[in-house]
């Protein structure tokens, strides 16, 4: 416990954490303020998705290489994972598409192209290993194929078939989880020496121990959980005060919150020239939410959904997709970078958000 | 004839061949047994295309290097000529069509896939020719390019002029032979040394005298015609039946069985750890059926057809030659290969695959 | 003076200056022969474009590296602006857009290509420095991506919230010529060794004298401006006599003849095996037309043109703009070249040409 208190003085980051409590007293004092409500949740989610992100950590530090790498690829978008659970429990299908999207490309060109520019801005050329970023940029482009093909059908024809896009989709998420599963056993074990720059240090603070790590992983996931029921709830209402459409919200503001904790990590990656971690950080998380956090919502949506999600998303966050994955593919692919590759992805990141943004609200 | 004989036992393939009569029989016998047939037909295009492909490349290794190249350029993929040829004449231009966007997408993903996968089982990393993979995904990309504009300009515009559409169709064809005929210039003219590795060793058995290679060409070449025949009769029937999507027997099983006697060499090169003729035969062959054998239908389709055939694809078909070119570019980038660089690649095949089996039958 | 008449003897292109006098009289003649006053205005502009090109590399040859750089990156493309102008002030946006994404497809094609091919044809294989080829291939990706959104979104969402794409339309070209500027910082000030090679010697011929300079840059883009004039008026009934489609004239004549001066630059680079010097001219063309010159004229469109333009093109043109986007990068990824790289990137051209030359008069 005295760890976890000098884990919170150490992190400014921690602070924020005075916000739980707060976003607590909020909903039970004034439950009609839903854009105080929903800033007061995007302020507590921060931080725990930072003690989330450490403790994960700490528990794959301690229970060895392939297990750890394991827990950190299953449970290192635990964040997201519990938000967009809430929000399926909730039946919001449209909030839980537009985060899952907008995490795909938030971390593909946000996090990576913000990376790059402050590498850039410290050190003149930076190089990074290929191999990983060719991998995570494969398994995306993979993913984005098979998030693309249900809203291709079903928008070319008019097939209008809901049986069709159901049974589909849920093969399509087997596809994925399999893909995933195989692409763990290709990078932690078989040919884990080609890899070996990008995963090296990733816990460079000290871990916990692992009593303390497992218990915070419990207890914070559960006040996540708490937390983002009151953020699922207040979003709608605050969007529209603010003036904001649902779709920026899910996809930008959404995708920043639940992504917080890693940018930190990869940006302070790139700052320390090690930028094969920033870009490890990136794709990989990237690719999680792709290949793993949208096809087992997909499969979860059966047990806790009102009724079955598939993977048919608006053809906007389809196109956004594809070209956030080609963006990535065409900047890693050298395997060399300067701050104006990151300032190019960054503006492709705010062509978009300038769109969602700005369209108006009946098309989500 | 001893030589055929000795061939026909050597290889196990050739024992298919006792499906020929059988097909012959079944059709005079019980001709209303759709998937009988079907499945009859299927086993004896097997051999017949195995035969034809060792009768082309015996002709081949006799007459010389450059006019054993060229003859290996055109009639490499002549039982899916002779197929598509035949379904041409009796006017199933549906057939047609996915059969040609079918043998594209096959062997760029599954002949491909495999292929490094088979190769990646046996050696831990693989390295190819980068050269000759360019050329031939340049190729593709220029092929898809082409195939994909009257679908893309007629879907987008609605602009409904067949007369257009034909027009444009026939000046596309043109062209891609062109590019054909000028590749072939490049690969076995003035760049020969580039292309070396991906060439030689190609037809690694005995060749045949020439007089039985040319007597199996002309004769095996009648019989396919024949068995295509009584498949593409009974190829709606046996769908049906079987409850397969006639755009899935197109795009998948025709594909898979006229090109069973290339995969056959690409799969025993990448096991031997010769990739450059794996990706060679792949990814050449599907530039043959893009380049040249699908606008020579177009051509001949004012010849055998009862009306002029068109480019114009199913648009998800389009998107799914776009992919997999894509796809095969990306992946035979870097050069290199392993185990998951094709699980990656098969399961792109295997999201189309799927979205083509679970396809409500209407939309082909 | 002299120097200029010497000039003029010098340089062949230059005797078409006689067309300069000949359209003039034609107009105030024959004010109906549309066909001949278009033909003679493209005669007419060809010389005044190289002249504008001359005399913008002295000024720049004259003030330093930084301030020529900016001045050439600027004014590069005078001749293409000062046409699109013209066509924004008489309220012919589907012409301006047409010729932006004109001369897009066309420097990225036709100019790469045909320089490949002159090449190819003198040399073996040709090698380029990749540096700058990225840097260009990337900008026209991101600009690709700006220009293809709002199309996107109002095509898909059938939107047609006009109000919408205006202020989209001035945000994404708010961030395209952000996004340029800093493309200039960094290519002339913080890394500019990474792009030596493709940047020196490129005014080869003799620089003028600054006044010269300046009195030609002045006087020539009024002449150009009154030709441009004389040009647009005709080129809808020309189009119609011609039986061309005005998508053709827009995006293929206008294009060729704007880039005249450019391409004869870019040739006679790459038959001198100074290939560098072509990809950057072609690459660089088109970059500054996609960031600087369509931005440009969406912002002057509120003070130049009847009403304001955006930045919605044509369907078939963002298909267009986004293949050669993607054509340009395949091909300059090796950073080598041979002559049949240059028949495959002329062919994409082709394949675009002859749709927009067969293409139904009423799509536009």
């Amino acid at each position: 416990m005295n760890l976890l208190l000098k884990e919170i003085r150490h992190n400014p980051l921690l602070w924020l954490l005075v916000f739980v409590p707060a976003v607590f007293a909020g909903v039970s004092l004034v439950p009609e303020r839903h854009t105080l409500l929903f800033l007061l949740s995007v302020l507590a989610i921060v931080p725990l998705a930072a003690l989330l992100s450490h403790a994960t950590e700490s528990v794959a530090a301690k229970t060895g290489d392939s297990v750890g790498g394991l827990l950190n690829a299953t449970l290192g978008n635990l964040t997201e994972l519990v938000i967009a659970l809430t929000a399926l429990a909730a039946g919001e299908y449209m909030l839980v598409k537009a985060s899952v999207a907008g995490a795909i490309v938030t971390n593909t060109l946000f996090m990576l192209g913000a990376s790059f520019l402050i590498g850039g801005i410290k050190h003149h050329v930076q190089e990074f290993n290929r191999a990983g970023a060719r991998l995570q940029a494969g398994l995306l482009f993979l993913a984005t194929i098979a998030l693309l093909i249900p809203s291709a059908v079903a928008e070319v024809d008019s097939v209008g078939s809901a049986a069709f896009t159901q049974s589909l989709s849920v093969g399509l998420s087997v596809l994925l989880i399999a893909a995933y599963g195989l692409g763990l056993v290709f990078t932690l074990k078989t040919h884990r020496e080609e890899f070996a720059s990008a995963e090296k240090d990733e816990g460079h603070e000290a871990p916990w121990p692992i009593g303390l790590a497992l218990a915070t992983l419990a207890g914070v996931t559960v006040v996540v959980a708490l937390v983002s029921e009151i953020f699922v709830e207040s979003v709608q209402g605050a969007s529209a005060e603010l003036g904001m459409t649902p779709a920026f919200v899910g996809f930008i503001v959404v995708a920043l919150v639940g992504a917080a904790a890693e940018m930190a990590s990869a940006f302070s990656g790139a700052w320390k020239n090690r930028l094969d971690l920033s870009v490890g950080i990136a794709l990989g998380s990237a690719a999680q939410i792709a290949l793993f956090v949208a096809p087992v919502l997909v499969l979860l949506s059966y047990v806790l959904g009102p009724t079955p999600m598939n993977l048919q998303f608006w053809p906007g966050a389809v196109v956004m997709m594809l070209f956030a994955t080609m963006t990535a593919f065409l900047v890693t692919n050298s395997g060399r970078s300067a701050w104006f590759v990151g300032v190019l992805v960054i503006m492709v990141y705010l062509v978009f958000a300038m769109t969602l943004y700005m369209l108006p609200p009946r098309v989500q």
